[in-house]
């Protein structure tokens, strides 16, 4: 049986579950508190984070590695185009989202209010929180502009360019932290990628301590 | 022409000029202070980093995306094997390095050292520069593991996981921060990849207010 080692809020372990369901590669989650640095995982995983992805026999780490794998083995539905400059696209705007929104956003707002009270790592800085909250404006206003020339966020297909998005969107909207109103064209996107059934999954998520806001799993929102 | 924005000691340019070297694209350099942030450069990468590449018409950011991209629109040499188990060993080594290595020991003591006085920013914090200088004992530690097992770091050819390792350690090797008797694999693998005529451009960068040591481009150092 493959197994997803993972945490549910964090964004690289939904961006590989997301991967994982849309192309129906069946998988175990097995929540890992890697803070705790438990041997055990350790050992699996040097570098000392989720996902971990065991799968043909192999324990797989780095979420941007395991999605290139999962497209290369089991290619169908597609997540990234066949043109290199597709693929270009798809793959620049990963990157943009696991690196430059990880580290304006979601670093600020998801784990400052949420990593920081699991792990016993003190409270919130309202600094970064602030920061935070002003960084994922100019986000969402980007994803617009790139929304009124495309179906979706890379071109025309879905593609894991979304699903980068809507991996680190979904947790901040778990602590209320998007402002769905400020982007028509986002909320619109976002409608539709939380309808697709790869996304019930994570629409399931309960995190103790944090009871999911009523409108979280609302395909209405 | 194909132009290259860049920054000599970034380590995420130098993989790329690696890349372009070993498959003889050729690029014209241009340096970019990007932390300048002059309009100019911004219109052209809203991210506000190098490196930026000009190729085929296009303006292409992000380094993990352009080696992508160069290795789907030149294939030969190939920097990634064919077999898909292959391909992710290669994209988790370049994400070890450019994430795990460059948060514990790049950040840690080519940005406190160089970047904070090349863009004004300060002094070293030597707390930092510390726990650089630590982590890199395990890092070459890993690497000299890896080659204990193979004759490239991600398998039997020379890769781009190389390339990522080499762009990190060769800059840090320019402000003497390698110490190249801790490990003898990762020394032997140092001066094949040295050797290469890719890295000729890097041995002959120099960098106003910190002069070139004398072993840094030393075939024999």
């Amino acid at each position: 049986m493959n197994r997803l080692f993972h945490v549910p809020l964090s964004p690289f372990c939904r961006k590989v579950r997301l991967s994982l369901a849309e192309k129906k590669v069946e998988v175990e989650l097995v929540e890992e508190r890697y803070w705790e640095r438990n041997p055990e995982f350790l050992r699996r995983n040097p570098a000392g984070k989720v996902p971990i992805l065991k799968i043909d026999g192999q324990l797989l780490t780095e979420s941007a590695a395991i999605c290139e794998y999962l497209e290369e083995k089991h290619p169908e539905p597609a997540l990234l185009p066949r043109d290199p400059e597709g693929r270009y696209e798809v793959r620049r705007l990963v990157s943009w989202f696991d690196d430059k929104f990880h580290n304006e956003v979601t670093s600020n707002l998801l784990y400052e209010r949420v990593n920081k009270k699991v792990m016993g790592a003190g409270y919130p800085e309202s600094k970064n929180v602030k920061a935070g909250a002003k960084a994922i404006k100019y986000h969402l206003d980007y994803m617009g502009w790139l929304l009124d020339q495309r179906r979706w966020l890379a071109g025309n297909e879905l593609s894991l360019a979304d699903f980068a998005a809507a991996a680190h969107l979904s947790s901040l909207d778990y602590i209320r932290d998007v402002d769905w109103n400020r982007n028509a064209n986002v909320r619109d996107w976002y409608a539709k990628i939380k309808s697709r059934p790869a996304f019930r999954s994570i629409l399931a998520d309960q995190i103790p301590g944090f009871p999911q806001p009523a409108h979280y799993a609302d395909l209405d929102f």
